[in-house]
């Protein structure tokens, strides 16, 4: 039987790293089949990694191996983890970045990984996507049993961006990816949505970068007037900020990491 | 046996939308190989996305499952299809984007795509490329009969760009892709040029956005002086605008879907 | 038993080049194990090329056949090689991409590819990846003796960029990479570094770009301001030009190629 592990990074396209993750992952485990997800996540951006992600790996077979470095702290004291789910391994860093999938599909156990048997024999400061991550993914999919990679941990982090607030008639979250056309994503999802009582049709009362909108929530933007901004919900159940036709990312002038905050009129 | 499936998107690479497609397919047939043809097709350009894939689709292994996801009309009645071919099938929407190819290698049957026993329980309105075409690829990698997909069809679009139109002394095409080099590529083919009788090393009119010019047509542009524009057929057998050691999109303001008329002088 | 065939070209992601050269392969070699390394080396830039190979290529499995083309001279005179060294096989052009790598693990044997047998029936100009390179590449990993490719040569070019020149208290190196981050990398390493006697914490003279500077060689970046520029030595032994927080190819105005001239002070 061969195993899938799947590759998620800020590593970019044009250097050498992701490709040697994949030597290491083949040198020790033949018959892994690897995929990336994507490794054109913006540098350090452990939301955004999260959030792709959590898009992504429910669609892969079971006990498919998550391997994802967007690894800001990598040579301080941040431990790398391995988490076992319902249906999944995710091996990464103590950061957040595995959270929001691994909380979705539901968490069994979380080992901090430390055993030098499943580890390069030279750790790097800087690169411990080839001496820690593919190495542990790759001994997991060829038989290696998770129990054994470290010691069991309970006291993970659990990043705040992993849900939004809810209060009365407010929800308050944050900018979580910004698409290719432009939309721009929050972690604020349909089940928040629907908590403030909000129904399509309606308008809401936007926060953001420290301007204030009113907007629609409509099911799609099909019929609206081209270059008018909307609220929609994704077909991942989360909600967006989209112009029709348009760049919503240019017109709110929204990043990545902006605090959102919606109040039904 | 294992199968090999072909992907071509407009989807670009820092988004979850391709791995969620090799995420389904290899749920569903394991043994699957899944190759990129490229995610870069500019967005909507179903006439770039047509000639990428007629160039690489006859490189692949016999029997190989092209999928080409290029749909501005996703979520309306545009129809999805899988086209059986004399060495191999096609799947994807029903908007001309296979049919540079299927018509080169000779279409044998055409299916609108209907069974639900192969598509996702739940289709989204904005997301066939997992919800229909991915699994479909899967199941017919992994056995399930082509003829089973839906009804079989003869009403299926073939596109204007599919060839380009020939007068007396006169070719009609349009620009279908620019490559990295900047070099604009037609699909006007080597047969065009030589209906109308034109040589190497003859001079050629050439009209493109109003403006009209008269270009050599070359064998190579080896002998030419820098940043000199020129007519080449290329190694697809395709007519490209070039320009020495130069970007010809740019000296020609040339853009995707440009209209380009030549005259034997 | 798989094997593994790894492509490094300047191709870009946005064509069908790439794809074209999987098809070939698996056409010939349906087991083979295709992995990218990158197709985003700077067009034409060979050390580029030659570095980014030298970084990856020993991560993978024995007998990994690594195929490289970023070929300015593709059409002319120079000839295809297929280079065995003690781990690996090489195959690429004969205009020194190949050498960093190959020297590093150690040469056996070199060999001019001339075997028709072995190479597309037809073969372009302009595209030697997908008619010579690749199929060379899935008749090795499946089967084909290396020693029947073509002719034994020991002329092959060994470019000057393989290594940095060294005097009494001065390194001449070059520019051969810059990294996502703005990082410049150069072909200078640690042992080049040792044999002229500098130990970290000390100042050295760099000249840049008709430019002089007076720099620390430090372990890390870790302790410096923001901003400041640095000397360190990367996790594979080559010296980088850093910017604590900063892009170092901007403040330097570093291009692939530059000359850099280190003088212990």
């Amino acid at each position: 039987m061969r195993g899938v592990i799947t590759l998620l990074t800020d590593f970019g396209s044009k250097d050498h790293y992701v490709a040697s993750m994949k030597g290491v992952i083949l040198n020790i485990c033949p018959r892994a089949i690897i995929i990336d997800i994507t490794h054109d996540v913006p540098k350090f951006s452990i939301s955004t990694a999260a959030f792709i992600l959590k898009c992504s790996y429910k669609y892969f077979p079971k006990d498919t191996i998550h391997v994802v470095v967007v690894d800001p702290g990598v040579g301080t004291k941040r431990r790398a983890i391995t988490v076992e789910t319902r249906n999944y391994v995710f091996v990464g860093p103590d950061n957040g970045v595995l959270m929001m999938a691994a909380l979705d599909d539901g968490i069994r156990r979380v080992y901090s990984i430390s055993n030098p048997e499943i580890l390069r024999d030279k750790i790097s400061f800087t690169f411990h996507g080839r001496d820690i991550f593919a190495p542990v993914a790759a001994h997991i999919t060829c038989g290696f049993k998770i129990e054994n990679v470290g010691e069991r941990i309970d006291n993970y982090l659990i990043p705040d961006f992993v849900q939004a607030r809810k209060y009365d008639k407010t929800i308050e979250g944050e900018v979580v990816h910004i698409d290719d056309f432009g939309n721009v994503i929050t972690n604020i999802t349909r089940r928040d949505i629907n908590s403030i009582g909000l129904n399509y049709g309606e308008k809401v009362n936007l926060r953001i970068n420290d301007k204030e909108y009113v907007l629609p929530f409509m099911e799609t933007f099909g019929c609206l007037e081209k270059g008018q901004p909307v609220l929609i919900i994704d077909s991942e159940e989360y909600l967006e900020l989209c112009v029709n036709l348009g760049n919503a990312a240019e017109l709110f002038k929204a990043k990545i990491g902006d605090r959102i905050i919606l109040n039904r009129i």
